[in-house]
């Protein structure tokens, strides 16, 4: 039956250099019929898939936290969707999973990278978003590396991304006074009103020096940094005594070779501060955890979150470089079904 | 009767400036006559004194993690000393005490920095150095912020002076292999033979960068920084996924305003590492532990130290300079009486 089926993906066909930068060309889509799932597999039709910044690292050959994309392959990546058959005994049709089909309209699994979606609760989009990995790295670095306490002042990048967004609120339960950075007027209008930020500063505006400055008037004893670039050499300045900086991507800077450096170790050890660069896929273990207390305060309205949606497997490589220059609002997901 | 005798001190006379670098010519001697001790004080013939990095910190005006020395007073400082008249009910003539009395032969206390010396088991300068501030030191940035594990590769620069010879004997307890770097070939010598190391590096060499990426072939799991320049940025790049660095100071370089850069914060996700600036005055809980566990390996033989001595008062100012520029071979101290 899949057999008449036609599914469409993209593989990565090359990959960047410095004199041919990363972008839509490095990517080919192509068309292959669907597979009937063999013994022990599952075939799932993706309705979404993710994109996510960590995806521009495996772009690279180089040393990243993540492993090579390989070339000529369907480019990996997190997706959520529908069992349509299985041979599979843990799997049926009709199941809605989490897995990591990447960017293709069916996969097929042999149900390790498998997971089953609480019916009901929450819409399944969520769990790319603030109920999956991207919640997850916002719960663990907030609450595991930084820990923010009641009058501390905590500054979160990309404020209104599909991590910053979790952040920043789970910095506001904990207490504390928030600063996100953010580029734009209406993301910062949203990180105001709807995430309840006290501040949210556009580092697009001519005066973003003196802004972050002013909005950081008692220093900074928490960074959730998810950009690098200028933000985090302002936000680096300004730490207090006993500071913690996670640090969880460098989205504006590194990925093209342009590096972030740290300007002087000394504030670094004046002001005994902590910095810790981390990978939520090393803690698996506190995965459960982290994510049935997204899911409460998701469901409890605590954890406001939004989307930005590409429709159809052919906007994904579009929509891919849209979002690493920030076109974003919320969490990307590309719509496949 | 004190009222007779002489007390040679330095005083801080002025600040290091761009123009005029730090230098003995910001001290000056001054003499005094001693005080006999009011109610409740305490006078203590100095016998030893201490020289420490960080004062040369305390010589600015600027933030740093201690607080600025001020002008026309004593050069504050850990000494230790005999009390030769009390009028406090916990002292008696005759106690053998550590206190901060600084550059000078004889100091009046309330008794509040004093602490009385066990008898007879080290010998008392042992508590300026491995059983004292800087032993600690090592052990909380080792022990507490590092925890190195059997086969992994541990580095520590300065690793015959007063912190780092604790550190690279620590790191070998806990069944690292340890990566010295020190200056010149006595110091390596001493380090390898002496303590125990399995390499020390000479940051003197020539081709200081090719012996050192030699000495590390399997990357750097750990890394005690006390100098930075450098040997830090060499270590930095060398850095494993998990690996923890204590950045306890940065005499190379910060002192006289050049700053040391972490070249490039990919480094530190990538890896996943975790960087601590730390400052052994914030963990006084810990002090009486520390020095519990330093002076067992201390009298075990399994922590072995060397002092490099200056005589007398006037001597004080000279080798702290030289000591800043590495010409100490060990704990830099200077006898008073």
């Amino acid at each position: 039956m899949a057999g008449n089926m036609r599914n469409l993906g993209f593989v990565l066909k090359s990959r960047p250099t410095r004199e041919t930068p990363a972008g839509v060309h490095n990517f080919e889509m192509i068309e292959r019929s669907v597979a009937d799932p063999a013994d022990g597999q599952v075939l799932v039709r993706q309705i979404f898939m993710s994109l996510d910044p960590y995806m521009r690292g495996r772009m690279n050959d180089g040393k990243s936290y993540a492993q090579p994309q390989k070339l000529g392959e369907i480019m990996g990546g997190g997706a959520v969707g529908e069992v349509i058959a299985s041979r599979n005994e843990r799997f049926k049709a009709g199941d809605k999973v989490l897995g990591s089909g990447g960017w293709q309209q069916f996969a097929l699994s042999d149900g390790r990278d498998l997971r089953k979606l609480p019916a009901g609760r929450l819409p399944i989009e969520a769990y790319l978003g603030p109920a999956g990995m991207p919640g997850i790295t916002a719960w663990y670095g907030t609450n595991k590396i930084i820990g923010p306490k009641p009058g501390e002042t905590f500054v979160v990048s990309a404020a209104t991304g599909a991590v910053g967004t979790v952040v920043g609120q789970l910095a506001k339960l904990a207490g504390a006074r928030v600063v996100g950075i953010a580029g734009g007027s209406d993301k910062c209008r949203f990180a105001e009103q709807e995430m309840g930020l006290d501040v949210c500063v556009d580092h697009r505006a001519a005066d973003f020096e003196a802004r972050f400055n002013a909005a950081v008037p008692d220093g900074v004893d928490g960074l959730f940094e998810n950009v690098g670039g200028d933000p985090f050499r302002l936000a680096m300045r300004r730490i207090n005594p006993f500071s913690r900086i996670a640090l969880c991507g460098l989205v504006a800077s590194g990925y093209d070779g342009t590096p972030t450096a740290l300007e002087d170790m000394r504030m670094v050890l004046n002001a005994r501060c902590r910095i810790e660069g981390f990978i939520v896929s090393d803690h698996m273990p506190l995965w459960p955890q982290a994510i049935s207390e997204l899911s409460e305060h998701i469901l409890a309205g605590r954890i406001k979150w939004r989307t930005s949606v590409a429709e159809g497997i052919e906007a994904a490589p579009a929509a891919f470089f849209a979002m690493l220059k920030g076109g974003n609002f919320g969490k990307q997901l590309v719509r496949l079904g």
